[in-house]
């Protein structure tokens, strides 16, 4: 096969045969088939798309590329949640041990902040010790033995994304949704799992903007699932605001810790619980998406969820101290919004924290419209919470704290965030995106 | 500037700046941007296309990327020609001494053959001794003494065309009409003409296979060159059968000198003379194309054009023997079709020509309907005389002769095409395509 022939028969809008697909996408992993080839093709992709058959045999051939885990012989239902990214979303490590204290299997292959949203791997560093770098074996023995792991892409797990993915990000052609769709399909099901629920998000912290983009990634992650035989369940999510207070990752971590003992932020504690039944039902550890919602509730409020975070923490060599006494201020239970966040008590344990506070304050009475949640995730970047090159350090101790939501009234001299910087580091570049955040009525 | 920005500018449909054009162009040249991104850039550009102002920046930031030639001093009206490829377009060794001897200075950078279609250096090349690689001085003492130069290009003439153009034929981003034109105008206009005529060609040895096609490409470069203030004249012109006769480099230089003696094919004469008759108005050395046409023809007629062609391979370093005896064997004039060709009269001195023949004949009474060209070109490549790829050698003494036309009538066991081929090489598949390139009705 020639591959000029085939980037021109998808830019002229014909669907490539899966014998074409496997030839592009193994020949772009063994470096036979050049940088400038998969370029050109990728943007033909942007512009022509991909049928579900092609997106499916993309998800096929990207996740063949590397190594694969096969945990099925553990006897688990193995079932894993993907976002798609978004400010102060730590549901994962909340959600996964609580999905394995109600019984299931979660193999969970996790990335790293980038941009404005943040990672779950960045987060779980911020506890002393946790190591993320497990290998295959270590990965299986986690499941099997704590019911969930949660590690880093090594080296040879789904090669072909990882340098796919690099070129999507010089080239233009991030945006595909079939592109897009054969990066996290090819990772998640390279993992092991044999269902995923995705949280696909919008409004302005998302990659998809729009609840239609967001719509239409939902349907092609569902039809590429349903054509590899996977099943793949999308709940779309509004990321129009940070999820929780907490921005930055000792502080997700502690806000994290807060809902495990079932207090906490109740929109944080709402999604998780949503995506969790989602995965208990396709998991078959529950028969409709209310009872899997009274077993999760029950796994979360009882402290089993609590129980199994902390093994997972012992297991990856972790400081399990700090499922005792940190935490970042809430009390009072979750639900129905009742807890409250009470910054005097914050308290990190012997995680990193930065010591420096600045409260960013209202001007004056208004009522805030709408919040450029991105915005607020380039703020932590200013102050090192992030980073905007996948080579750059972060710094786990820095972080927002954020005190507003769409339609709260604010008046003059309320705290709408809280920035936690390190000497000063970033605060005067943050402060000024996040008073730009703010829409006000 | 940042080379994924402009790439996703482009992608949305955005005009782009001289200064983004500027940038990555001379980014590409230097090897700052990689093929990667220029590839992804080119992807783009077929699907959003460009604006006249954006394309003739692209020609003019193609032009500078390396050494033009500025022959204004000479004092003579620099005009050029250039086709967009065809099957037996031989017009350029007819017309550039004509224009010449009508009083034009033509500075003529040509290229090799390359797929079906022929190139003018291949074909001066038949001429044992004939150098197309010239240096710059020598190129414009050339155009000053003989009043026309035909050479190749240097390595650092449009170097940004020469990696383009690599680039795009394995990326699948050949067919985008701004980049053809940048490609076509960037080398015509340094080369020094100071305006040009454009013989865009339609049919099925063109590569704009449609007339509507064809007529985008030439509103393309007429715009470009107007956003440049370079006259710009297209002509279109069918190419739904090969022009003449012969294809292949030696039998089309031999139809080039019957041509230039007043005999050959009508159509090669008639277009010859309409091209060079908007040359001549271009460049002002006739006010109508009627006075034009009249000139070219006493000067193609009287001799004058021949005496040019035989300066110029003189002064080329070419066997000007070959402007004596050696002859197609067309006789006859060719104004109004009256030349007729005899092979048994075919002399080619001191060219090379290979002494196989074979006549294919028909094998029923039937009307032509039409012919592949592009076919015919390919069967020329079987036989040797063209390429697939730019680093291959070609036999310049093999070819074909094509003795039907469409819409011509033919009874069992005349003559459709000869064979003029080295040992019986690719003689069967030659054999194969060309009759595979006849339609009959």
């Amino acid at each position: 096969m020639i591959p000029a022939e085939i980037i021109i028969r998808k830019r002229n809008g014909h669907e490539l045969s899966a014998q074409e697909i496997g030839f592009f996408i193994e020949g772009f992993t063994r470096n036979t088939i050049p940088d400038y080839q998969m370029a050109a093709l990728a943007m033909a992709i942007f512009f022509r798309g991909m049928t579900p058959a092609e997106t499916a045999t993309l998800v096929r051939c990207m996740m063949e590329s590397g190594e694969t885990y096969d945990l099925d012989d553990l006897g688990l239902p193995l079932v894993d949640k993907h976002s798609t990214g978004g400010v102060g979303d730590k549901i994962s490590l909340i959600l996964a041990p609580l999905a394995a204290a109600c019984g299931l299997g979660v193999p969970m292959v996790s990335g790293r902040g980038l941009g404005h949203t943040g990672g779950t791997l960045d987060k779980l560093e911020s506890i002393p010790g946790f190591r993320v770098g497990l290998d295959r074996d270590a990965f299986r023995e986690g499941v099997r033995r704590v019911g969930v792991c949660m590690i880093g892409q090594t080296d040879s797990f789904v090669p072909a994304d990882k340098k796919l993915y690099a070129l999507r990000d010089v080239t233009g052609t991030v945006e595909s949704i079939p592109l897009i769709t054969g990066s996290i399909l090819s990772k998640k099901l390279a993992s092991g799992a044999r269902a995923l629920v995705m949280d696909v998000k919008y409004g302005s912290g998302a990659f998809m903007d729009t609840l239609e983009k967001a719509r239409a990634l939902a349907d092609a992650l569902e039809a590429a699932g349903a054509a590899m035989g996977t099943p793949v369940r999308c709940v779309l999510s509004d990321m129009g605001a940070p999820l929780g207070a907490a921005v930055g990752n000792t502080l997700e971590v502690l806000e994290s810790l807060d809902l495990l003992r079932g207090s906490g932020p109740a929109d944080v504690r709402d999604l998780t619980l949503r995506l969790t039944a989602e995965m208990l039902v396709l998991g078959r550890v529950a028969d409709s998406l209310d009872e899997a919602t009274a077993l999760a509730t029950r796994k979360l409020d009882d402290g089993s969820a609590m129980v199994v975070f902390r093994r997972m923490v012992e297991y990856q060599g972790g400081d399990v101290s700090v499922c005792d006494g940190p935490t970042l201020g809430w009390s009072g239970p979750a639900a129905n919004g009742q807890s409250r966040l009470d910054l005097d008590h914050i308290h990190a344990g012997s995680m990193s924290l930065a010591s420096g506070r600045l409260v960013v304050r209202a001007h004056a009475h208004a009522t805030i419209a709408a919040i450029d949640t991105r915005a607020v995730g380039m703020a932590g970047i200013e102050l090192g919470a992030g980073r905007l090159r996948s080579d750059e350090g972060i710094d786990h101790g820095v972080g927002i704290l954020c005190h507003v939501r769409p339609g709260q009234v604010v008046k003059s001299g309320d705290a709408l965030f809280t920035l936690i910087h390190r000497e000063g580091r970033g605060v005067t570049a943050a402060e000024a995106r996040l008073r730009a955040a703010l829409a006000t009525a």
